[in-house]
């Protein structure tokens, strides 16, 4: 079989990219040729772990129908969300572990997603059941996701099965988990460097709810109010996004990662809805949320119910 | 959590009712409350092989969301093909090895696909990777799935994966494979209680191909001239059925069990098509295939092939 190309999402997160380099591994183990590639390069999160790791970030490409006639998809399966000519080539693999939706196939592969908070604790489950001994740089790596993406255990996507298989990658990988992940979660928080354009957009998403549309951006700090002393630009900038787009309301989660709690900032005319779903009163379009760190299982739904009910 | 239905698709073959039968067991041993059901009653194969191994036939439904809001779906994927609420419940398990389309959930999901020959040798990789034990009777009901499947090994469909699971299972059922299979692959040869439109039907799938439709239905028997003594009502009612349904080309793959053979009976505009897909000329409408047992690989391809090219 000819070389597969190994890829998670556009705008990858520390998952996408370090879940391209541990199942490309597992493949090349199993016998079969695969590279990992990404579609840009790591954030700052990402280059941390890979540093730390002594790992080279994987190659950037725009696009795979010109490399390779298949492919093995981590961390997505929705072809929006995959690379732009993904249907001129066979999808022969996907790990994964979000919802599944728009995604079809012309012939039967091997197709692993399970609820858990990391894609790369299906592939830990994947190197075990296989014996495939996991090198440590690269445990290191999947280490790394299993903290991003779970916000060091805070998060309520994290599962039991997370928990117990970042445990065996911090064994083989050597470090302490609380202290390397706290580093880690840190560099991701460097927002100086970024514009306040790079910022409302770094993870937004749009969500359809009810008949309106509302966009939730999410922010990872160790100081909330280092975020908010560009509150004024930021309102600038999401009332003239929410005009441009048709957003009834612009959410932005400024979450303390240190403390696992967010900061809402708020712009447009379903603030109300907001209120509702959170039981709170916006001040100065702001509001805190103890305890609350996940846009998927914390804010989304809360918000869809008012906006439906 | 309440209680789990698990099923297979409509029209359910063994491997359909088999697979949910292994895949509640198991989902009861590891904690999670499940029950089989199905939209029909078992085929004469079915039957059989349920009453060999003194195993009851899963509960007959019609829908699936007066009883519960979550299920497991087994041996599919494709909403067409599952149950006709299928969207008013979560979907929680897909255990499957088919290609995927038409297909979504709003939730992440438990999701196991793999490209072999049978549901039921992923269901045992499962049952072997949590350490569950497979009682005789359900292993000879897998074991029986994946003799079906690929119709005692011989269908191209067939992995290296589902030979070596076969034995395991044998092993544990305490069968002999050969001998078992072949009497259980004859107990669904027996054509003579089938009227020729069910027999049109029975395992019957329209395929676009190119800008034509083309319906290949299937049966199994142990003498391709038994079937061929009804030719000519089977003709009347392909040529009536492809009048109605606008299909281009009615091809009935006619499979001997015991030699690995099938002979084609063709209806239709598009018969110099499947001349050209198979390199034969059809002689009183009909053509000996050597070694021709697989609609999917053998027949399903090549005649793509013929009507695109």
């Amino acid at each position: 079989m000819e070389k597969l190309l190994v890829f998670g999402h556009q705008n990858p997160d520390t998952d996408a990219i370090t879940s391209a380099i541990s199942f490309a591994h597992y493949l090349n183990e199993s016998g079969v040729e695969a590279e990992a590639v990404a579609f840009e390069g790591p954030s700052e999160e990402t280059a941390f772990a890979l540093n730390h790791f002594n790992w080279e970030a994987p190659r950037v490409v725009n696009t795979v129908s010109n490399e390779v006639s298949a492919v093995a998809l981590v961390d997505h399966n929705e072809f929006q969300q995959s690379a732009t000519d993904i249907t001129n080539v066979e999808i022969k693999y996907v790990i994964d572990h979000h919802r599944i939706s728009n995604f079809e196939t012309a012939n039967p592969l091997y197709y692993r997603s399970e609820p858990v908070g990391c894609t790369n604790t299906v592939i830990y489950k994947m190197y075990q059941e296989k014996g495939i001994e996991i090198p440590a740089q690269i445990a290191g790596l999947m280490l790394s996701a299993i903290i991003s993406d779970t916000l060091l255990f805070k998060s309520p996507t994290c599962t039991p099965e997370d928990v117990a298989v970042a445990k065996e990658l911090a064994a083989i990988a050597d470090v302490d988990v609380a202290e390397y992940g706290m580093d880690m979660l840190k560099a991701g928080t460097n927002l100086d460097s970024k514009s306040s354009e790079e910022l409302l957009d770094l993870d937004a998403k749009s969500f359809p709810m009810g008949d309106k549309s509302v966009r939730i951006g999410q922010v990872n700090t160790v100081d909330i109010q280092d975020v908010l002393k560009r509150q004024e630009e930021l309102v600038s900038l999401m009332t003239a996004e929410n005009a441009a787009e048709n957003y009834d309301l612009f959410v932005l989660m400024i979450t303390n990662i240190v403390e696992s709690d967010s900061t809402l900032l708020v712009v447009g005319n379903g603030a109300d809805k907001a209120e509702t779903a959170f039981n709170v009163t916006f001040e100065n379009q702001t509001a805190f949320l103890e305890g609350v760190v996940s846009r998927k299982k914390q804010i989304v739904p809360q918000l869809t119910e008012a906006y439906t009910k």
